[in-house]
């Protein structure tokens, strides 16, 4: 460990008193997403009604007496929380309240990332990647790309590594193997109950999925994975948080480190025409990444049941675009 | 690596759907533990009242698709939970509900500690350790031994470890310095308003922590750190958490894996009448770990204050124990 000669990396996060972020911010400062010999500084931001709250948050982080964090402060303004910073998690988003349309939802969401992408593009790191968590992921992603025109599309991605890593979850457990013998699961399109979690190119131990699973498991398997947050917020009574916070680092961290060769995961990126997406849609592909950039993984056979699948949840992310079009203040394209 | 040569270890965990183990449990699948080369069998164990809820935490941590995730079951039943564990985190316990005298506090948490101590002693491994983190602590701790007459009191200790590294933040903060710079902070005696946060024999990048800090600043540390958990609730609205669990971890790993040679860290462990405690009494002292095993740090020079604040500390516990003494079956002794 060379402690001295690494530069603390800035990472900014967004909702911080969150109960995702409770168990983000955390992990983070035991050094699980960069490794306990990189000094990182926390930016955590909020609205200033909770901005007590994360003052509580805060005293708890330095009640860890970690080694690595180097700075910490707490926010209510954007331009403050994102100044300089490397890496930027999205979390906070505003939840559906009672009484209010899908519509409203996408709307009021829309405005906060719009500022937040605008505020971004003015004051962080002009190599910041920016990982949205916050719901609805895939829409609030585009909106914040299409806000910050000084940065590429491809320095954002909305998460959809949790619904891949309950995919993975769910395929080892049923073949009674550890979650280290799946590749090749694909969710795609948006994280929603219309995402099309993909298991034909899955292989468990090398040998296809389906041969383990059987073909006739395939009904169950995507919805269950389509499912799986409502499900755990019926039986915990609580939506998913730890969970969540994890897969937020597993993308972060695989963004940043890169992919095995040969294998995928799966991010919601700004599309360039793959599959037939819409281009400028922010999507759910199979990607590789290597150091801090990502790549669509091309040429996948699809049969014409994903073909239909993979539409259906393009036509949803379509009209969610309609919905909040006045707020995109630029195509998104991806320009690396 | 070589996964496959090693045993899973077994984990057992009460209190298993509150908050601090909802930030302690996902941190054991990730390794933050053992290390992600060894498997685990986790063990949850809850009051049949949120069993419902804990299968909920239980689908989280399958979503982690953990590759060292080996085995999953939640419990009511100790003898259950309990069965062939090798390392124990004895969480859950009753909060101070309204009208609650403090002598009820003890006696309701005695019972529970009573009973798990005895299903410990019955089923778990001989090997096992037993790391306390439900409050009262230190008494807490002395019930489950006294009710575990087949093992050792040294495979039990009681959880100091977060007073402990809320003290190492605060030095570290006021002087500037990372928190690995500072060494020799001591928790003296109960887990409780009553502790005596010792900085005397600490130090900070080698030389003595009080030319930093300043003897006057003494009697601020000692208040702060005491009432630094009441404060975290005043300012977050809820109890430590996340916290609470790093300090059992950290605990848990530093007794696994040993202290580095010349150093020591805080534990409540059974007192051997070292410093004139009480034998038999569960006390926080400065100790050294190795391979599982603790070692009280002999000789260290007490001025006539520390003195005295050490044996206010006792006289709590003493306090403490006589309230639930009919629910000590044996005097603890320490054989090893």
């Amino acid at each position: 460990m060379d402690d001295k000669a690494k530069l603390p990396v800035t990472i900014a996060i967004s909702g911080a008193a969150g109960q995702i972020s409770y168990s983000l911010l955390f992990r983070l400062i035991v050094g699980d997403l960069l490794g306990l010999d990189q000094p990182i500084i926390l930016r955590l931001l909020e609205v200033p009604q909770v901005i007590g709250q994360l003052e509580g948050v805060a005293m708890e982080l330095e009640d860890f007496a970690s080694p690595i964090l180097a700075g910490l402060s707490c926010h209510s303004d954007p331009l403050e929380a994102f100044k300089d910073a490397d890496l930027v998690f999205l979390v906070g988003a505003r939840a559906r309240g009672p009484g209010m349309e899908r519509a409203d939802l996408l709307e009021v969401n829309a405005e906060i990332f719009a500022e937040q992408g605008w505020a971004i593009n003015a004051v962080a790191k002009r190599s910041v990647r920016v990982l949205v968590v916050g719901n609805p992921v895939n829409t609030n992603t585009l909106i914040a790309i299409s806000n910050a025109p000084d940065l590429d599309a491809s320095q954002f991605s909305g998460m959809t590594r949790l619904d891949h890593n309950r995919a993975v979850g769910l395929l080892a457990r049923t073949c009674e193997k550890p979650s280290t013998a799946v590749e090749g699961v694909i969710i795609w399109g948006n994280h929603s109950t219309s995402q099309y979690p993909d298991f034909h190119h899955a292989t468990i131990d090398g040998c296809p999925v389906v041969a383990c699973v059987g073909q006739e498991f395939e009904a169950s398997f995507i919805e269950i994975v389509r499912r799986r947050g409502a499900e755990v917020i019926r039986v915990r009574g609580k939506s998913s948080a730890a969970s969540g916070a994890h897969a937020a680092l597993c993308q972060m961290r695989d963004w940043l480190k890169g992919t095995p060769k040969g294998s995928w995961t799966s991010m919601a990126v700004v599309s360039d025409g793959s599959y037939g997406i819409t281009p400028g849609l922010v999507f759910s592909f199979p990607v590789e990444t290597h150091d801090g950039h990502w790549r669509i993984i091309e040429g996948l056979a699809l049969d014409a049941a994903s073909e239909a699948l993979i539409k259906a949840s393009e036509a949803e992310l379509l009209q969610e675009r309609d919905l909040v079009g006045h707020l995109i203040t630029r195509p998104p394209a991806h320009h690396a």
